[in-house]
């Protein structure tokens, strides 16, 4: 995630960090050049029939609501990930607190703890697709999950989580109010995890993709048709004006319908999970660590 | 569900999986066909009167304005339907997890949760049509529901576990605390799937489909009177971009509006199955399935 | 409700059942034949002054994001009707199972379900209007409801139920885990029958109404005057046109926003209330009814 | 709140009770009076300079957007007060329920249901601003709270309820199961009273309102410059129309972000707190009231 | 926040104080001036060519559109914030009524509501970001935590109503109903911090501001181009009113993306930490402190 202040005149006209026009610009100036070559075209070759601009007014008003639309249901997609995880963090700190109301063995609750931390480093990685995640590997590690092999998979701690109270309930050490508390709160995290997955294994449908990325060549190809007659040799400075505003908005959403890569606007798990950390050390008795610090704007 | 990358530039001239272009080509090129009649006509019959671009242009608008209101509604029965389905997968594995912690019999917790992924089978069966899938039979007889006759109703299964979950608390090994526990998955459980019953059974108002179908082949039928003049020959090029558009909204629409229906856009009810199977094996001592994997870019 | 497959070639052109045509069409034919006059005086009386076109675009926008609006908010409220419905169907289903849990007394079990049923015919007879439904009196006769004089209110069939359970507890055949289950069942039916009152009782405002149809016809009647140059005696074609996507959208709007009327858009509460006595029935014992089918692609 | 049918020939043309008309007319014919001076000017004194209309395209588009936005906003606050008095109705159905089932003394769950009746009066009182309000000081009264100075604060119906069942539970005569259900109530309550009030307290901000009216202003002043040479004298109207429109729907806009007003479509809390005396007066065993009617189709 | 009554004649002409007006304003005449150097340019050195306005509808179209998705965003995050805020309060006074029933001890149940209190103000001091704040610092001395140094975090405070009640459980001061009861309290509020936290550490991605205001710009810059041969002179105006709108737009919807700022559009917390002050002296035993009231219009 980019954290930066509003722009001011300078990053309007300069940043390039956390901006979009990187990842656009060939397409733009092909899109331009393109668009110059019509109107050399029109001017040495052979003049083109003069279309109305009109069609092309109807053709991008329902462009920008399709792509509104899409943005739309991507940026729903970044939000609800990340109430997701904002919901994740919240019950790894209820946890916290009902293990210390319900759990008597401070063994258990150290245990439970650590699962949970170790839960929420395999979420990320699986979410990330980082198979291999040192720091993964390692808070699996402290929490006695197999150290080798393949990553364990995040279910693997919950269900270590449900074994641990199941145990304590048959020692006696957790009573039926306590069992019946975390259980709650176990089916908490299940249910974020299941929404998160869902978001990370369930792309916005692919034939929007094409029809949106099709019609967009389309209108920026065909514009210079009704450009070249009223604009002349301003009609590549149009062209690449509108191809800046609805590829940059089209890219835009394919990054934020991703909200787990690794793209500049991706969510920032990496501190999500530094603050859970946080958040549990007291209750761990241990020192807390620092929190993430964006780099270069960037927050991981 | 189609599973492909961000379409490059050969996907975007040349990618038909996935794609609407097949189920529209025909009605597309009808109608291109028919504005070349127009021109015809036009240039060799006799002239048609000329008429202003403006009309169209709010009759264009309109007509996106309520493709648009058409497509949000749809896409939210989709979303809606995956979220649902994504809920259905959380509550087994934390009912999983819940007999573990509140279930004395080890017999009863097997069978509860081979009863809990019959229910998945037969609700997936049912929202798909399938009155006699062969897998849905396979996990119902092993969960002890009749293996002959008509599968039975998702209910059955449901009804199964309270009715395990009943003989279990008069046996004393289900006390209060679990009988609640249990009780309340089970009815998240009835919620899920009353909310998917209610997408597959209560579909998008009819009247709807034929107000938007009637409005775009009456746009796009009399476009070419507008088009006649001003583009001439490119007329017909015109009119197939913007019934591209539109009729390939609709379209798009019609299959998300249909979220459990056999479309290349449909939910993967398969894949969500097996991933409940494999989170379930642990809980059952078996070995897990592998999951399902996308074919040809389809995951069913 | 109207359920039909996606309209075909046929269907589009001459459906009639489903359609909104048979309802505006008086108001559709009036508006073209004034604007049939509208072209004649121009023609043989005194010309018009020449509006241009551009007036009517602002207006026509405006006019279709308003319409777009109350649309919106008319289906939300069909499908937030649909939702309660579907979610009392869940609850009759879980409180069913409950009641198999945690009442005692068989006598008891199927007294409450059989006062759960009448309160669903209740509460249908009451949104629909309908103050002496035979099925709902028959309905309530079996649950021990009075059955002479008007109908009982819905509440009378859940105050019944709490006092069935009060006295189960006093009598010792409902522990106290039972009597929280039973009241949370409880309260969660109250808060659907409290919602779809909400719905039933308090309309869209009537002010848009009366805002939206006179903005709709005051555009529809000054139309002519800006089509009459440019569109001549396709002026009338152009005004019935337009009149239909703008009344037929009005008029679908207000046949969602009432979603418990009896409509052809209305929702099915009869074949939900039939759904409810079949998941029901093995509960008492008893067979379960066939599922209402569509009569003329309508389910009531 | 103006409950009336959908408008038929005759309201379209003439009703007022429930329009907005009476409210701006004022402005409309003002705005209409402009436009006919700088029509006379134009023609009198000097000609204006004409101006094309294509940005007034742009400007009414955008003006649409941001007053279809605030609509959205405005009507969203106005559902959303009528779902939490809903929700509020609800509660004290099941609280009614729950004391019957939880409290042992009828004594106290009389004076628990006459607190939650006056907590319902006091908070119309506040939401309305009527700190006078002869029926919710009677209400009070009758629930034991002091009748005497100012109305006292809704919280203090609620603090009393909680007195109550600490009392009842000190006592014997409510158990833990009772205590924590009718506590999770009086949260629910709780929440739903905060929720009204939020929506009270916390306006649509200032600074949209700002915005928008001096928005439509600009526009509908400058617009005659648009219109003098197209249109001529009817000018005038078309920019009354206009005014008509926006100004209309800002004014309903304003009505209805403030849902607990006394303007005609506020909502009608009168009315929510007489059904709610019918739900609760067979549980305190006396003859429930009369619902209230609509006067002259408003309902308070 | 700002609280005045609808802008009246005078406030809308003239009313500053909640007005964006003055934060504007530099761009609005910068780009204003640019305009009238451009027609100046035009006019005595040489013309430039004549660009039709309709490209401009489109572009502008999209840009509204694209403003306005931003600031529907932006409204979410601030109304979704209040809404947290208000359950944050609603949690408060539940958990007031709640230690009346379940915490036996009067000296746990005083510490109890102080320790939440001093969440209130911490919670509030960190979204402010207000690292030494006096209040904060005086709530949560007077709740017995360290007085010197950093302010503690919010966390610590629910930390200690956590270790709180386990020592009361211990004791056998609480039971299970009420430790229950109490924990499911503390992580509704620890929901509802997390939920305010997302929305404060999680800005609208930085792209859109970028995207947004380099479109803006670009838009207000090429504008003159197509308004110098149309309006000559009056183009400084109408860039100068178009600019007025969008900017605006954009201004109001960055103070509304940051609802814990110091704005003049920010959320009242101090008037919200000290309701919730009142709300809770009754249950202390003290005499409620006067609700804030607006100075200057302005509620902190």
């Amino acid at each position: 995630m980019i954290l930066r202040d509003k722009p001011g005149f300078m990053q309007l006209a300069f940043a390039v960090r956390g901006s979009i026009v990187p990842v656009i610009a060939p397409q733009v100036l092909g899109l331009a050049a393109f668009a110059a070559l019509v109107v050399w075209a029109d001017r040495h070759l052979a003049t083109f029939p003069e279309i109305e601009a009109t069609p092309f007014t109807v053709f991008g008003i329902a462009l920008s609501l399709f792509l509104g639309f899409r943005n739309n249901a991507a940026y729903d997609r970044w939000w609800e990930a990340r109430k997701l995880w904002g919901g994740l963090l919240a019950d790894l700190r209820s946890f916290a607190r009902e293990t210390e109301l319900f759990l008597a063995s401070e063994a258990d609750r150290a245990r439970a703890l650590r699962l949970a931390l170790a839960f929420m480093h395999l979420h990320r990685a699986m979410a990330r697709r980082l198979p291999d995640d040192a720091t993964a590997r390692t808070a699996a590690g402290r929490a006695g999950l197999s150290a080798d092999g393949p990553l364990p998979r995040p279910c693997a701690a919950l269900d270590s989580i449900a074994t641990l109270l199941a145990n304590a309930r048959r020692d006696g050490t957790l009573d039926g109010y306590g069992a019946r508390a975390l259980a709650e709160r176990l089916a908490s995290i299940t249910l974020g995890q299941a929404g998160a997955e869902r978001i990370a294994r369930t792309p916005l449908p692919y034939v929007y993709s094409l029809l949106i990325y099709r019609t967009t060549y389309l209108y920026c190809l065909l514009l210079p048709l009704a450009l070249v007659g009223p604009a002349g040799w301003l009609a590549p400075l149009f062209v690449g004006i509108v191809a800046y505003v609805f590829l940059g908005l089209a890219e835009v959403t394919e990054d934020l319908a991703h909200p787990f890569g690794n793209t500049p606007n991706a969510l920032p798990l990496d501190a999500i999970c530094r603050t859970a950390e946080i958040s549990l050390a007291p209750h761990l008795g241990e020192e807390p660590p620092q929190p993430l610090a964006p780099v270069d704007y960037y927050l991981s």
